[in-house]
C-alpha cells in the first residue's frame, strides 16, 4: 500500500496533468472528497447548480486540455447528463467525479437517500455519454482504474466518469507502474505515404484549391499546424461553423465559415467553385453542412478526418490527421499565385444613428470593431450562433460554442470555466433571452470570482429559431428585465439597450469597465433573424414539409 | 388505419386521463407534436429549462394523479434525466414525451444536431428511471405503445418515456380494440384473511396500539381509507416525513412525524413506547428511519408495504396494502380508550418581538399560526424539509416535497406544476438558499401563469445540511438579494425579513395579497439549525467517522 489516498491521488493526476480548478456543487457523498480538495493544489470552483458545473468543466477543457467536475451520487450526478453528452458530442475532455455511498453502505441493499435504482444505474448510464467508466471498489485497483480513464479522456479527447464510494476516498491505494502508453490512433505509414502522396499531386494540378478546416482541429491541438501548411502552401481557409476561429479569423488566407446554407457568401463561392477540397478535421454533421446543404463535388474532395483519408471515392485507413498534416508540411510545395482579398467581418457603417432600432446583422456589424485581442467568444445556441459566422473574431479557439450538439444555456456556464483556465481573457458572452433564462444567473460565480464577463443578451422575447421553423405561442417566453439583474447578485452593471445610441453607451462603458460583469439587454424585433438564420430556417422548415 | 394522428392520440389519451396541462420547452424534434396541441383539449405550460418542467410535471402528478411534459431529442431529454428519476424513486407519475428525429432521417446514421451516440441510447438511459418505454416507430402499433405505456405509468405509479420520431405523429395510426386489464398486484385471498386476521388478534390485545403511515398511502390514493380506519378503529397515528401529510395534521388523532431521529418528541415517544406498531405504506429508506435510527422492537410490528404484509419475522405474499387496508376496516374493533392529546405544531410565542433576529424554530412556529385551509406546502431540500417536521398543514396531501430522493431545486417548480393542478389551492413555499439559486427562477412562469405564491427563502448563505455533516469554505455560496428578483420579471412583491418585525409584516402583506406572487428573505445565521437537523446532522456525522 501507498501513503496516498485514493482521492489525493486523483486530484494529484489532475493537478499532474493541469487541472488546477474542479467545478461543482458539493454533496454528502462526496463531501470527504472536496476536504481533500481544500488540502491539495486543485481548487473547488462553486457553481450554483450541478449542469452548469459540467458546462463550466467543458468550457475549461476547450481552454486547457482537460476539465473536470465533482458532484454528489444520484441528484448530483444525473443532473450532469446533458451537459456531458454534449462534452461527448463536441469532443470536450471532462472527468466527471461522482460520490457515491461506501461499499460499506450498499451490501444489504438499503434504500439510501438520492438512490434512484441498482446502485450500478448510474454508471450504466454514464457509459453512454462517456468513453470510459471507473467504479472504484478495490483500492488494490483505484490507482490504475483512474489512470486508464484519464488517459482515455486525453486520448479521446471525450468525458469520462470516475465513481468514488465515500468510505474509500481517504483508504490508500496501490501504487502501480505507469501503464504502457495505450494505442494511439491506429497508423499505416504506406497508407499515410500514398494518401499524401495523392494529395500533393491533385493540389499540384488543381487550379483553385482550397482549404477546409474542422472541429477536429481544435480538439487534437493541431491549429499550428495547420497555419503552417495553410502559409506555406499559400492556401485560401474556411472554417466550418464547429470549427470557427480554429485559424485567425483575421489572417489574409482567412475566407470566413464554410457550412452549407450558412456560409459567409465569400467563403461558399470560393469553396463551391473550387477543383479540389481539402477537408481537414471536418465532420459532416447537420450543422457543419448546414443541415446538409453542402455543395460539393464528391470527384473534387480530400477529407482527413477521424483517422482515415478519404480522396474521391477511395478511402486510406490509419492515416491520423495530425500525422498527414505534418507529412503535407513536409512534402508540398507552395502555390505562387497571389490570393485575392476576402471581406473581413462586416462592421455597422454609421452606428449609431440616432433613434434606429437595434438589429441583430447590425449588432454583430458593431461588435466585429469592438472585439479585442483580449477578448474570447463564447456563444450560445439560437440566433447568436447563427449570426456569429459574420463575427470575425482575433486569435485562435477563441470563439467557443456548443455548435453541433447545440444546447441552449450553454455560453454562461461555459464561459466561466474558460475565464478560470485563461484568467489574462475577457469573455464576451452572446446569448439569447431563452438561453440566458435557462442558466444566465450562473453569472453569479463569474462575479464572485471577480471576474468581467460583457454579456450581450439577444432579447427578442422567445425562441427565434423555432419561430423560423413551425411558429405558435409555445416560442414566447417571459419578459426579463436582464438589465436589472444587478439587482439580485454582483458587482454586475446592467444596461438597457433598445436603440443604438442606448448599445453604444452600453457597449463602451461595458469595455472600459474591466473591473465587473457587465449585461446589456439588446431588445430586438421578435422576426429578426441573422441571414444565416433565414437561410437555414427555411431549409429545417421545408425538412418538416411545412409552409407559413 | 384511423383518422387520427399518432400525436393527436396521445393527446386525447392523456386527456382522458385528466391530464389537460402538459409542460416543457419546445424544440425542433418536438415542434409538430407542440403544434398539435395547440388544436387539442391539453394545453402547453412553457418553463424556462427542461428540468424544471419535469419537477412541475412531478408536482403536477402528486396532485392529479398523472403528469407529462413534452421536449425535444438529447438537449431536453436528457436535461431531465434527474427530475425523472427523482419522479422514480418517489412514485410520480409523469409521462415523458420525447421529440426525435424522424425514421426518415436516421437511415444513414447522419450526424444530427442534439445528437449524443447511438439513437438507441437515449431510450437506453430512460429505462433506467422510468418503469415502461416506448420507441413509436410504427404506425400499426403506435396506439397499442402509448396505451401500454400510460397504463404502467397508472399501475406503478412511475414515470414512463414515449419517444416521437416528428415524421410519425401526424401520420394515422391503428386503432385497437383497448387492451384487457393487466394484471394488477397479485393477490392470495387466502393469504390476506389469515394476515388481517392476525393483526386484528394482535391489536386487539396490545395496550398502546400505534399505527405509522407512509408515502404508499398517498401514492396509491389510500388517504380515505387510512382515515377511516384510524377513526373507525380509534388509533394515534404518525406519519413518516416521505408520508407527512397523508392524514390532516390538525387531526385530534395525528401524533406527527415518526421518523426515528427525526421524529417530533410525541411521535417518537408514544411509537418507540408502543406493544404494537401498524406500518401502512411505510417505506424502509434511510430519510423515513431517520438515517436508520428507528427503535421498534420487530417483535411488535406489523408492516403493510409493496404488496406484502409482514408480522414480526413472517410474511404475507400477495396481500396488496389497499386490500389489507379495507378488509381491516369491516374486521376490526374499535378500541374504547380514550386517546391522549397530542401537542398540535409548535407555534412561536410574543411572535414579533423587536430586534429579535430570525430563527429557524420561530420561523416555523409562526408559519404554524399563518397556514390557512387554502394553502399547500411545498418544500425543498435541505433545512426546510427537516425544519418541516414541526408544521402542521390542514388538509391531505398538502405538503409535497422531495424527501426521498432529496433533489434540490424541486420545490419552486413543482409548486408551478401543483397549483396548475389545483388552481384553488395557494402554494406557500419553503426554500433554501442553495435550493432557490438552482430553479427559483421558474417563479418567472408562476408569475406568467398569474398564480400567487408566497416563497419563504431560509437564507443561510450557503448548504446548511451539509456544514452539520462536513464544514468547509465549498459549503459557502453567493449572496443574492432574493427580495429584489421582481426586478428582473414579476409582477412579484419582495421582502426583506433580517428580523421577527420585518418578518411579520412581510407575512402579513403576503397573505394578504392574493393577486401576485410574494418571496420574503429570510436571513438566518449559518449555523442556525432546527432541532430535527441538528439529531440527523450529527448521525450521518458519526457514519462519516468524522469529528468537527
Amino acid at each position: 500500500m501507498s501513503e496516498t489516498a485514493i482521492g489525493h491521488y486523483l486530484l494529484n493526476r489532475l493537478s499532474e496533468l493541469g487541472v488546477k480548478h474542479v467545478f461543482g456543487v458539493p454533496g454528502d457523498y462526496v463531501l470527504g472528497f472536496y476536504d481533500q480538495m481544500e488540502h491539495s493544489s486543485v481548487s473547488h470552483v462553486g457553481t450554483t447548480r450541478e449542469d452548469t458545473a459540467a458546462f463550466a468543466a467543458d468550457g475549461y477543457a476547450r481552454c486547457n486540455g482537460l476539465g473536470a467536475l465533482a458532484v454528489t451520487y444520484g441528484v448530483g450526478a444525473l443532473s450532469v447528463v446533458n451537459p456531458i453528452a454534449g462534452a461527448y458530442a463536441e469532443s470536450a475532455p471532462v472527468v466527471v467525479i461522482s460520490g457515491a455511498p461506501g461499499t460499506n453502505e450498499v451490501q444489504n441493499d438499503p434504500m439510501l437517500h438520492h438512490r434512484f435504482g441498482p446502485f450500478t444505474f448510474q454508471r450504466e448510464i454514464f457509459e453512454r455519454i462517456t468513453c470510459a467508466t471507473a467504479v472504484i471498489d478495490d483500492p488494490v485497483l483505484a490507482f490504475r482504474q483512474i489512470d486508464r480513464a484519464l488517459a482515455a479522456a486525453l486520448r479521446h479527447r471525450k468525458p469520462v466518469y470516475i465513481e468514488l464510494p465515500r468510505d474509500l476516498v481517504e483508504q490508500p491505494g496501490v501504487e502501480v507502474a505507469a501503464p504502457p502508453d495505450e494505442q494511439m490512433e491506429a497508423r499505416d505509414d504506406a497508407a499515410l505515404a500514398e494518401a499524401v502522396a495523392e494529395t500533393v499531386e491533385l493540389l499540384a494540378h488543381s487550379k483553385s484549391p482550397v482549404v477546409i478546416a474542422g472541429v477536429e482541429i481544435h480538439r487534437r491541438g493541431l491549429q499550428k499546424p495547420l497555419l503552417d501548411f495553410i502559409e506555406h502552401a499559400n492556401l485560401p481557409v474556411a472554417a466550418t461553423l464547429t470549427g470557427k476561429s480554429v485559424i485567425r479569423e483575421r489572417h489574409p488566407n482567412y475566407l470566413g465559415i464554410y457550412s452549407g446554407a450558412l456560409s459567409n457568401d465569400d467563403a461558399r463561392r470560393v469553396v463551391e467553385d473550387s477543383d479540389c477540397i481539402l477537408m481537414l478535421g471536418m465532420t459532416l454533421n447537420d450543422i457543419d453542412t448546414g443541415g446538409y446543404t453542402i455543395q460539393l463535388n464528391p470527384q473534387q474532395m480530400i477529407r482527413a478526418a477521424q483517422g482515415d483519408v478519404f480522396i474521391r471515392h477511395h478511402r486510406y485507413p490509419g492515416a491520423p490527421l495530425n500525422d498527414f498534416l505534418t507529412a503535407l508540411n513536409r512534402t508540398g510545395r507552395p502555390r505562387t499565385e497571389a490570393l485575392p482579398r476576402f471581406t473581413t467581418g462586416p462592421e455597422a457603417t454609421n452606428f449609431p444613428e440616432k433613434d434606429r432600432a437595434m438589429t441583430i446583422a447590425r449588432l454583430i456589424g458593431r461588435l466585429n470593431a469592438a472585439i479585442t485581442p483580449d477578448m474570447m467568444v463564447v456563444c450560445d445556441t439560437g440566433d447568436c450562433l447563427f449570426a456569429g459566422v459574420e463575427l470575425r473574431v482575433h486569435d485562435q479557439t477563441e470563439f467557443l460554442a456548443s455548435a453541433y450538439y447545440t444546447t441552449m444555456g450553454y455560453a454562461v456556464p461555459a464561459a466561466l470555466g474558460a475565464q478560470v483556465a485563461r484568467p489574462q481573457r475577457r469573455a464576451l458572452i452572446l446569448v439569447g433571452d431563452g438561453a440566458f433564462q435557462m442558466t444566465g444567473t450562473e453569472l453569479t460565480s463569474h462575479c464572485r470570482q471577480g471576474l468581467a464577463p460583457i454579456v450581450i443578451v439577444f432579447n427578442n422575447r422567445g425562441y427565434s429559431t423555432e419561430r423560423f421553423i413551425l411558429d405558435g405561442p409555445f416560442n414566447d417566453i417571459a419578459e426579463w428585465q436582464f438589465h436589472r439583474l444587478g439587482e439580485l447578485f454582483g458587482p454586475l452593471d446592467g444596461y438597457d439597450a433598445p436603440d443604438e445610441c442606448a448599445f453604444e453607451q452600453a457597449l463602451t462603458a461595458a469595455v472600459a469597465n474591466t473591473d465587473t460583469a457587465s449585461i446589456i439587454n439588446v431588445r430586438l424585433e421578435p422576426r429578426d433573424a441573422s441571414p444565416a438564420m433565414q437561410r437555414l430556417g427555411a431549409h429545417l422548415k421545408a425538412r418538416l414539409g411545412r409552409e407559413d
